[in-house]
């Protein structure tokens, strides 16, 4: 779809950090990330929300969403625990048109209030963080994707 | 799995306004809502969390969860968006370690704040809010459930 940024990432003419890539899910680190490796799961075919996005998608979605929780939980990041969020629709704090899973590393004690996690996102060593969960899950997102 | 109060549910020993059921999902409200409406997706077969899910079982939870959306948006329950989460282990804020996929319906200027939300659940008329919600899938989880 023109203009979306997700879109272009997923063509790669828009930047990002690839964690995961299979041939229906990309994955890439938030840019303002409530929790260092914060990350995106996106279809690659366009999809505004839930409702237009094909149940075979949304399973494949989810299921990237548990595998990459489980390498932030075996990787060096070091997770104890994850959230998986999928906000649709402005009315549900949605800001990017294109459907997104949102997979958030959590650390016993980090003690997030998400209200104030959000009022305090900061990109980080994105690179650096990309590069560990890649290891993990043992995809070569960068090229593939 | 004993002591477990969402095996319960699914047993039909533990009581719940069921919203929804399938073969491998079963849905019902959260006795302590964010805002009305706030349904819990689980498995059947129980698992703690994302590490013992397996794929194909997190693919239909998901996939329930669409369901479950849109009728939160077309019953009359009128909701304008929904957050779905799945809150994994302790440091993830989970406190049933039973999975389950939170559906919360959202209003436009409903101006949740999660934290917020949280610290004043209540139940309100659940009973009748998952009989709205029953009718708009559908299903009848109360007798197949």
């Amino acid at each position: 779809m023109p203009d979306c940024i997700f879109c272009a990432i997923v063509d790669g003419t828009g930047p990002a950090e690839l964690v995961y890539a299979d041939d229906t899910i990309i994955g890439f680190l938030d840019i303002r990330p409530v929790r260092p490796g914060h990350t995106l799961l996106i279809p690659r075919a366009h999809a505004t929300g839930l409702a237009d996005l094909p149940p075979e998608t949304g399973a494949r979605l989810f299921q990237a969403g548990q595998r990459v929780a489980a390498a932030m939980r075996s990787s060096p990041l070091g997770a104890d625990g994850v959230n998986l969020a999928l906000n649709d629709g402005r009315a549900a704090f949605q800001s990017v048109f294109h459907t997104h899973l949102h997979v958030l590393p959590r650390h016993s004690g980090d003690k997030l209030g998400l209200a104030k996690g959000f009022l305090t996102r900061r990109a980080g060593d994105l690179a650096a963080i990309a590069e560990m969960l890649r290891t993990e899950l043992g995809t070569d997102p960068v090229n593939q994707g």
